[in-house]
């Protein structure tokens, strides 16, 4: 898969790029499912809100061989090889439930501001990638975009520990209310499959989820190998340490994974 | 103004009626200014967030001369008049803030629920109505009404005094689930000026609003005058004891009243 110059344009000038339906809904089924059993398990890489409902689940592509599957797909690799000109490893990959109800609140923040502080990673040169496993509406708690904010750099942060369980650099209302007065807000919507990626630098966030729509998506960060980090402080399982590059899986893994299993379900 | 024979229906079946730009940006502007200033009072009738920002004000029509001519606007009781065949008196009047970055939740409730217990309000034949000060838009804490939930009644609720700093009797997530499944969720969007209208039973909640945009709507209560309350246990300015049936204003006196303000401003 290739991106168009537009694509391309598109990304370098407002920071995201959407591609709706990447990924059908039978790919999409399999994770969907393998989703609730991880977080039904009880491992130091499933985080949870205060309420107790699923946060996020790191690492799942290291112990589940649906989201390997999805880490390495040449859907998602691909575009991104194209927009960096080099090989990637994966940075993070998080699956995150917001959900019904309980999903609560990601502030607003740059990715890149965690990375270099927490881990050293030389420049904003990863790509923050959302895969839709539930449809995102505009009231499920979508991701909400800044558009250009990435031109602005690394934008100085605190270090917010306590509205949520996760700790997160997060920006004051005055930053944002002028990034916004620039660039406005977007918060691409659509159905599960769809797949947004966005600079590292891109401001973002997301608010609450209080409908009975869960709204996961699996967030993960792609950086290209020659911008591995170099000070890692937080766990492997939080900020990987193995650079070695993505080999892309064929185009129909997942969909061929997914047929077995649905048999196997049967 | 009158309601079409399908906009009646639309009432009785959905629960909900729109009206937008029913005020003019010019009668808006005037009770968007009056609302700033009306926050920074010190006063019993304001309530505030946990964060401090405002999250409502009571009774500002009978200390604000604005809001008071907004309390009886043509455009607003001939339409509600209509719907219940009778005359009309006000029951309750905030101006809800959802403030940018701080406006909390509101949580999935009914407003008859608490018309009935906490003031003794015989049957749901109030009205509840948002006038937009703000544009409401899909990421900035819209509304979220459930069409045709009104048709269950009254539903068993809990006393929720912690959640936010405003008490209110909630509904449990599975409730509202099976009431989602059955009527979906609407959020009705759009500019300053827009009127919205809902069913006492029909059940209703917000996010919070972390965007930079305020979304100020005034929301008031008419109940019909044969239907006043009986057993007030709140304060006055909260649940109001006089009954009088109100006198609609002239249709333009809001925008006599805005140009005449507009004029001593300058």
């Amino acid at each position: 898969m290739k991106l168009s110059d537009a694509q391309v344009r598109q990304f370098h000038e407002e920071g995201w790029l959407f591609l709706p339906e990447t990924f059908t809904p039978e790919e999409i089924a399999v994770l969907r499912e393998e989703a609730l059993g991880i977080y039904d398990q009880d491992r130091p890489e499933i985080w949870r809100e205060k309420s107790g409902a699923p946060r996020t689940a790191f690492a799942a592509h290291l112990y589940n061989e649906a989201f390997a599957l999805l880490g390495r797909h040449p859907r998602m690799i691909e575009p991104i090889e194209q927009l960096f000109g080099e090989q990637l490893y994966m940075h993070q990959y998080k699956i995150n439930a917001k959900a019904a109800f309980t999903g609560d609140v990601w502030q607003w923040h740059q990715d890149y501001g965690t990375w270099l502080r927490d881990d050293g990673m030389p420049e904003p040169r990863a790509m923050n990638i959302a895969v839709f496993l539930d449809e995102v509406m505009p009231i499920n708690g979508p991701l909400m975009l800044i558009p250009r904010s990435q031109h602005h750099g690394n934008l100085a942060a605190g270090h917010d520990l306590s509205t949520t369980s996760y700790p997160l650099w997060t920006l004051d209302d005055d930053v944002v209310t002028k990034l916004v007065e620039e660039g406005g807000i977007v918060a691409p919507t659509g159905k599960p499959g769809g797949l947004l990626m966005f600079h590292g630098n891109l401001v973002h966030g997301s608010a609450p989820n209080i409908t009975p729509y869960p709204r996961k998506i699996v967030y993960l960060t792609l950086n290209a190998v020659s911008n591995h980090i170099r000070k890692p402080t937080r766990p492997e399982w939080i900020a990987h340490t193995d650079f070695t590059p993505i080999t892309p899986c064929a185009d129909d893994a997942l969909l061929q994974y997914a047929r077995q299993w649905k048999q196997a379900a049967e």
